[in-house]
This record gives structure tokens, C-alpha cells and sequence, in this order.
């Protein structure tokens, strides 16, 4: 969605398409038997379906070649299990159960036969284990490899989980432990390495908390979440501005996953865990089906980010994920 | 849809991944709210829904630099068009109402803020006067433009147009005529040109037949329908893998865009009319809403393409149209 990317620059320019679309919407008066609930700007599209106590979550994920991941790094296998990782991810951050995918995919000439069918297997074992359908998509030839996935959940009505929703006070969680992705892939960019390195493995296939999602969406009612792809700093910074507060995060409380640093596990993407938020007098379990799920900070009315280091100092924190310079 | 792209070694590939698919629907045995009437093979898979008569359209379509257009020859808001306009074409073979779209957007360098802005004002300009609301999207910068369009439609339960579904002795017919799009892009590459050059506006500015695909899903019952993305030869022959038959086109009967050649309006692409079959006992008219629908054919039972030339002759139609190198 395009409320991923941010700063300045690249939030004008979401709120100019947004603005845009919004017009669209009202001028059109259509869709009536399937309203458009949810529009740009979280992890899915939401819609409605007269009839049902249903809703419909569609999200759009685009990998491409040299900004999301380099030839020489990533195996056939993992990329394709990565292509539909994202995607699921969307719709675990809103709580839904994913369904059906549509691939489209730009295939360069380097891409050979084993190469594709390893890419095929690894998005088809994730589909198979997840329980999704590959409902379409479409095929072209290109310089650079592009793979563009669509997926399409099922919620109960007004119970997905959105950005939108956080409150002041309201304790923030993240889910399992951060910054295993960066440094997977540290280390395979300047080492030998193995994927049954739990960093490598994090990082190559990472799993999307679906099962998680669900229970934040349906049990634990949390009032907003996100999951984690471009870092927790840049991330949280889009679930502040979404839901209109701050955020005061304790760094001793964040958990960092095993060999990383803080810096990695603030600012490292690609993580896909999952970030929400819970009223007070609402407490999480510190662990759902074997994920921990941490308290880390505090929302706040600011609108803005601190991070209270170890000696207990407020500073604001730098939001430092992945961007791409648009 | 991969049912876009040809020749045995891409058949087989979409074979394969259909194959996959189908198992894997099998097995999760999930989405009974949204059971999926049709996959992989057609210009747009079909959801049903629970408690109303109407069905979802889904469709996607990438457009790549180099392999779909080329920088030099296609201005920005041309481009912001025709990304719509492909998939909105896919919901009229369909015989849809489009009523979202979400767009994936991978932006080069060379993108500067006046390309951009005409980008986003062709694309919009569509999307208003087709009543379609962007809902979502995803944003990444890339050595390469690349734009995957996803559209979502509705369709009455059971009446959207397929490509399967074509019978011996069914009359093929197309709409409007065909190879301006090819000539149009000659007259670009080779020549000074305006937008107002019939040819050239065609290729840069192709029109969805929404209207028209409604009224042969609704009223004239077309027995299978496709839409002409890739040229007649090779859609024709995609309409007749589909739908297990073969075909007979008189050349003389082929709508030839005034300057075109009879190759161009055979195996020229981008012309983004309606190819489809009815029965013998169901005339279509000649005419509608001033778009020609002309008979060019006829079904057969023989699962191959033939062509009957002016003196009678009845020769194999070379299938020759736009295929990726896959």
C-alpha cells in the first residue's frame, strides 16, 4: 500500500493520490452491494459485501529486483516463498485469513528453468501451508525481475485490525524478537552461510503471523496494528501519523533477536512481525502459541517518537527503515 | 491473466501453475463465503459471494518499460492510461462493472514531478470517467517503470463472458476495427505524429468497451468473449485453447482500421476491442452505441486457426502476435 512508504516527499504524494481517489469515490456512487470500508493507506483495502457478515481484504505487494533484493543473495526458493510472505503479511496485520493470490511476474532472461521452478515451489509451499489459491495473475518478459502480489482475505465485519485506532496511553507489543532480518542479511552478503542460521532463515523465509493476526484481531480486540516490513522506527512513525499520536518506546524492552543489535532491531525491515496496540486495562499474554509478544512502550499525544534509552534518557527517535528515494 | 501468454512452452508453464492451483483449492477447501468459480485461464478470475447475485471480477496486469512501451514514445499521461486502461479491458471481456483498482508502481529516476503528475492525470482521467476508485496500491523505486493494475468488477451471478464456452458453429464477431493500434505505433516510431492522428490516439489512448462487453453479457448472451490485448491471431487462438475448438476467419470480413494492413489488423495488438462467438440462431447487430460489430467467422470443430483469404483459399492463420520471450 502506499502508505508504507514515507517521509515528506512520499507522504505528499500518497495524500495527493489519496485525496484523488477519495473525490473518485464520492463522484462514483457505485459499488453500493461491495462498499469500499478502507481505502490507501493501511496494510489492505477493506470492503464490504451486502449480505455477509464478511469483509474483504485486498492488499498489493511489489518486489523488485535491486530494491527489495539482490540476485546473488537471495535463492530462487526463498524469493518465491518471500513474494507471498509479504503479501500474507498485509493481511495478517488486519487480522484476516488469506484466500486467494494473483502473481504477476517480469521474468529476465538470466531467469533459467531451475531457477523458475525453485521460485514456483517456494510460493507454492507457502500457499499450500497457508491455505491460499493462486486465483491468476499475469507473465511478461523483462530486464529486471518484478513480482507483484495481490492477496485477498475474508475478516468479520468491523473486526480488521488497522493502523488507524491507537490511543494515548494505550501499551504498544511487538511481536517475537527484531532485527533477525538485517542481520541475516549481513551476513549473507559477507559470509558463508547456512539457512539453517536462524538469521539467514528469518531473513530468507520469514513467516507471516496469520495465526497471531487472527487472535489480536478477534480475542484481544487490539485497537491498532501493523506488521512490521520496512522496520520498527518507519513503521511505527505510519501507525503514529495514521492514527494521529506519538509514541514513547523503551529500548531495554525491545526484543532483540539473538547476535543483532538495537540498531538493527529498531531500524532493520523486513522483520514481519507484528506491532499493535492494546487499551490499559487490556493485557497481553506475554506469548501466543509459542511468539512472544512484548510490551515496548506507550502511546503517547505528542505526535512524535522517543526512545527512552537504558540510563533512562528521552530522545526523539530517528526513523531509519528502509525507503525507497522516490 | 497467464492465459495471456502463448506457444507451447508458456502454455505449458501456465498449465503447470494452473495445475498447482487447482490442487491446492482442493485441498484447503477454505473460502465457502468466496468460493472461486474461475481461475487461472481467463481475462479475469470470478468470486462468489454469499448471500447476493452478484460476482466478484478480479484481474492483473502488468505493464513493464521495454517489453510493453518505450519511454521515447509514450508520453506520461498515455502511459497513466493505458496501465487502466488494460485492466479495465479485461473487466469488459468479462462483461464486468469495474468498481476498484489498485496499483502497484515500481518509479525510475527518470521519473521527475511533471512526468509523475501526467502519470497520475491520465490515470485518473479513466478512472473518472469509468467510475473506478483507486483503493490501494505499493510504491517502490526501481531501475525500470513497471506498473501492475489490479481491477476489481462486479458481474450478475452466472453472466460474466469467459473464453470457454465458444460451439461449433458459433459466429465469431469483433468489435470496432482492428490494427489502428499497430499503425498507430509505426506512425509513432517513424514519423512525425499528433494525438489527433486517428491511429496514433488509438495506440496511445485505447478504449475499454465496458458498455459494449455489459450488453453482450446482459443482453446479446455471447456463448465465450475476449478481449484483444495481443492481436486477433493469438487471442483467437487463446479463445479456441479455452474453449476446445478451432476457427475460420474470412479476410475479407476482418475490420481493417482505415490505413492499416490486414496483417496489422490480424496480428497487430493493443487494439483492445471484443472478440465473441454467439449461436447461429443469435444475430448480433451490426452496430452499438456506434461501435461496429462485424461477423468474421465461424467456430469449427477441428481445434485449428484456418484463414479463407479473398480467392477462397483456405490457409492456416499463422498465430503472430504480441508473445513475451519467457
Amino acid at each position: 500500500m502506499p502508505g508504507k512508504i514515507l517521509k515528506k516527499k512520499e507522504l505528499n504524494l500518497v495524500k495527493k493520490i489519496r485525496q484523488k481517489a477519495v473525490t473518485l469515490a464520492h463522484r462514483a456512487g457505485q459499488g453500493v452491494a461491495w462498499p469500499l470500508r478502507l481505502g490507501i493507506g493501511d496494510d489492505a483495502a477493506i470492503l464490504g459485501c451486502a449480505g455477509t457478515d464478511q469483509e474483504l481484504l485486498i492488499t498489493t505487494d511489489l518486489l523488485v529486483e535491486g530494491a527489495h533484493f539482490h540476485r546473488q543473495f537471495h535463492p530462487a526458493r526463498a524469493l518465491g516463498h518471500k513474494v507471498l510472505a509479504r503479501g500474507l503479511s498485509d493481511i495478517a496485520a488486519m487480522g484476516g485469513m488469506p484466500l486467494y493470490a494473483w502473481l504477476s511476474l517480469c521474468l529476465p532472461g538470466w531467469a533459467d528453468e531451475k531457477w523458475k521452478n525453485q521460485f514456483w515451489d517456494g510460493l507454492f509451499r507457502l500457499a499450500r501451508d497457508c491455505g491460499v489459491t493462486l486465483a491468476g495473475g499475469d507473465l511478461a518478459a523483462g530486464e529486471r525481475f518484478a513480482a507483484d502480489i495481490v492477496v485477498l482475505g475474508s475478516v468479520r465485519r468491523g473486526r480488521a485490525l488497522r493502523r488507524r485506532g491507537a490511543k494515548p496511553g494505550d501499551i504498544i507489543y511487538v511481536s517475537g524478537y527484531l532485527g533477525g532480518s538485517a542481520l541475516g542479511f549481513d551476513r549473507l552478503r559477507t559470509a558463508r552461510w547456512s539457512t539453517r542460521d536462524p538469521a539467514v532463515h528469518r531473513h530468507l523465509y520469514p513467516s507471516p503471523r496469520l495465526t497471531l493476526g487472527r487472535y489480536l484481531a478477534q480475542e484481544l480486540r487490539a485497537s491498532s496494528a501493523m506488521d512490521l516490513s520496512d522496520g520498527l522506527s518507519i513503521d511505527l512513525y505510519r501507525l503514529a501519523v495514521e492514527s494521529r499520536i506519538g509514541a514513547e518506546i523503551r529500548s531495554a524492552d525491545v526484543p532483540v533477536f539473538p547476535g543483532a543489535t538495537l540498531d538493527q532491531a529498531l531500524h532493520g525491515g523486513e522483520d514481519y512481525e507484528l506491532v499493535f496496540t492494546l487499551p490499559p486495562r487490556r493485557k497481553s499474554p506475554t506469548a501466543f502459541q509459542g511468539i512472544p509478544l512484548t510490551s515496548i512502550g506507550v502511546i503517547t499525544a505528542g505526535r512524535r517518537l522517543w526512545l527512552v534509552d537504558r540510563a533512562g534518557r528521552k530522545v526523539p527517535l530517528p526513523v531509519k527503515g528502509f525507503q525507497h528515494r522516490l
